[in-house]
């Protein structure tokens, strides 16, 4: 093994999967923990993470929601409330049965997800059509037993976001069922540059006691779709087996009607697995633990010139907003930095040596893109902000045609099997789940969503020949 | 009952426990969860931790600490790694023993605090004196099972921030130890405005596998103690346990001194307890979700112009980076809405009526202190800021008075046993465990620290006249 590949990773065209798992552990993202499934979140992670969380939390904030926490740990009977939730969740629980030294009465689940316990919460809450909207979210860890897990995308614990809402109606349900959607496709596009599409999940693919799921689908550059988001039209049901009713206007009881949506940690592998290449990560700047980072060469007295003036432009570009980090570490040669800071994603690299001092520049190099340019160090701190929004621009761009180059219009079989082995089918389906099953079993593909946007089409279904349903295609593909 | 009993809280002064019990959930900050213990944080408590938040991990990362998140779930065999740690928490955990509808081979506990995990994947990352210090922070939910579970003072489960740090030496990790202490006295005093006493526990009171225990120590309006934060240096117990090791410069093996903080959720209770009286709570601006609340006053069409007036002033104090709300319902009357806010402990009210609105100005209404004042609708923006300043740190001058005066140097028996009835005694005590048991079955006192700051002073033990113990004196009272 070369000392560049122990160093680095197996190529992304060689193996995928092995890229992908070595990568996130070498780039310092996640560790797998003690537990079997568990997931630690390494401080370069978790600093994405926050970045992530950040952004979307205000955005959940600006929409009205209010941030709350619920407990973790969930009297196992509420699970059986709701009858396809329970059949959905029951295999991936977690059980508690002893605490405090004794075995308890009743098992107590941590929680899979938090329509339950929210859903009692609201019950008690909700009285008048005066507390709806109830626009609710919290940021918490879940549990969920994997029986094959992969680090970031399927973990036994997980952090994310999860909103729970209740509404006086279906029609005003159905806004917020929308309105998490549109969050999600903005945060996905605006920050993490995954130009993913929003559509409807079929009847299949629904979350377990939910009347419509909505979902974010983004592609990897390997061509599987992964779930990004996903945001659900919850009906009734909860609040019937909850009991979330409220007085209307003229005092009849009604129930609620609810909605939940929730974003997770498998972002930061959806980021690994848009923008990342054979050399490691690549990073989206708004997500970019460290936006610049500075490398100063030398030797000897030349080295502390150089690192005195690395410090200044160091100082001068986080007075302007930009997250630099410098690099100053003695026992290490520029290459070993370089390789280092590619692996972990940093779109900017400032190299300054002697040379670059004396003419009062610093030599850039980007992430992505060849060569390398001079930049004044006078007016590095005005410059680097659009050369950082350049690049998120560009990763998003370059994300958008990949999955478009990656995307058929197929209108029969072997078209369809062929889109499937390295991308995505658009094609008419008959929405029936014995012909998804087929398919699934022939192709591993399933139907990832309903695009939004998809134009009216009708015909004849590519896998089964009877009509096609949802009135528009459906895309397809293998998924994580 | 009174409707205004209904609605307000038993008084302090009558039933301190049943005042604090009812207001921190009449005031919409916490409910009792489902499973015994339990706890949920409602929105206006929420609002108030992640204020409280900010501030801290804010200090955290300005003193070179990293956020990183560990699994929720550890075997239970690291937790019997470190003897005296599985000790202290064993009667305490919540065991999974069922996960993925199997029964698990080994039980998983759910984190009571996490040493053990993080002391783990510290022995898996340091190897070299260059890892060296490693300084993590983690915000998390713990559970810890307890038997008399009290709203935010001890719950089942509650969320925190824990600092985990591995040093070279003693030295470098006692200075660590005190800059977690110096940490939370900082954000005790200048955010929660409680004016704590930082001091070291006693051997009896340390935690489970620590060499020193430190903590910051406030005063309720009972005269109680309240344990507000703590920071332990832990030796090399941990990372003999786990096998923490780094190759010093010359190449030797050495095991890392490690050390550990944590500050949770029960600071909010701290909050209620410290500053609240018998119309509700009062909040520090610095963590108050509302500091401004805005009641217009009125009704037609002059409500309507009031309103307008009010909307206008909302989004000034906003712009003035006041966290202002205005309450325009129109089906509570003003005095009402005037009781609720009170005891939600909004800082400041603004009344604002057409006859305000003619004169130019509002009505303002401090939570605490008598009469009512008139401010200038066109200069409030600039002026509530310093007014909510001097709200701060009349708070923290008064909580600062009421510990003086119920704080008494004392030197035999009796004069203990008064001071402790209703506050804190400053004793000379001989520093043995049976002599504290002693005390504390008499009493219900328990030695809450010695004091950083203390004078230097021995003597004959306040209980047992053996000489004193730690060279100065000790701080008894009874505790939460
Ligand atoms: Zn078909
Ligand atoms: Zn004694």
């Amino acid at each position: 093994m070369s000392r560049q590949r122990e160093r680095g990773v197996t190529p992304q065209s060689e193996d995928f999967s092995a890229w992908y798992n070595e990568l996130v552990v070498k780039a310092e993202l996640v560790e797998r923990g003690p537990a079997k499934g568990t997931m630690v979140i390494r401080p370069y992670g978790y600093r994405m993470w926050e970045l992530l969380q950040s952004e979307l939390d205000q955005r959940i904030k600006d929409t009205g929601h209010e941030n709350a926490y619920f407990p973790l740990l969930i009297p196992q009977s509420y699970l059986t409330r709701e009858a396809e939730h329970v059949e959905g969740f029951s295999p991936e629980l977690a059980v508690v049965t002893h605490a405090g030294g004794k075995e308890l009465d009743e098992p107590l689940v941590v929680r899979p997800t938090s329509e339950t316990v929210i859903g009692e919460m609201m019950s008690r809450w909700i009285s008048s059509h005066r507390d709806l909207p109830m626009l609710l979210n919290q940021w918490a860890n879940v549990v969920r037993w994997e029986m094959r897990p992969r680090l970031l995308l399927r973990t036994t614990e997980f952090l994310w976001q999860e909103a729970h809402t209740a509404h006086v109606d279906e029609a005003d349900a159905m806004r917020e069922t929308m309105l998490g959607l549109e969050v999600y496709t903005q945060v996905a596009r605006d920050v993490t540059a995954i130009p993913v599409v929003p559509g409807e999940k079929t009847p299949g693919e629904r979350f377990a006691g939910a009347v419509r799921t909505y979902t974010i689908e983004g592609m990897m550059r390997d061509g599987r779709a992964l779930q990004a988001g996903t945001s659900h039209y919850l009906g009734d049901n909860f609040a019937r087996a909850f009991n979330i009713r409220y007085a209307t206007e003229s005092g009849e009881l009604a129930y609620a009607h609810t909605t939940s949506w929730g974003m997770t940690t498998r972002m930061m592998g959806a980021v690994a697995m848009t923008h990342g290449d054979d050399q490691g990560l690549v990073l989206p700047p708004k997500v970019a633990p460290y936006q610049v980072v500075i490398v100063p060469i030398g030797k000897g007295e030349q080295l502390d010139t150089v690192v005195d003036a690395a410090k200044d432009l160091l100082s001068r570009l986080r007075s302007a907003g930009v997250r630099t980090h410098l690099d100053a570490r003695t026992h290490l040669s520029p290459g070993f930095k370089f390789n280092q800071w590619e692996l972990q994603g940093v779109p900017l690299r400032i190299e300054l040596g002697p040379r670059d001092l004396a003419a009062g520049v610093g030599t850039l190099a980007r992430r992505l893109g060849d060569g390398k340019e001079q930049i004044p160090l006078d007016t590095a701190p005005e410059l680097i902000p659009s050369i950082l929004q350049e690049f998120q621009d560009f990763l998003l761009q370059r994300a958008t045609k990949f999955r478009e180059a990656h995307t058929t219009v197929v209108s029969d079989w072997d078209a369809f099997t062929s889109a499937v082995a390295g991308g995505w089918a658009l094609a008419l389906h008959c929405g029936e789940g014995s012909c998804e099953d087929e398919i699934k079993a022939d192709t591993a593909a399933t139907p990832r969503c309903v695009p939004l946007d998809g134009e009216r089409e009708s015909g004849a279904c590519v896998r089964c020949g009877k009509p096609s349903a949802y009135g528009k295609r459906v895309i397809f593909g293998r998924a994580y």
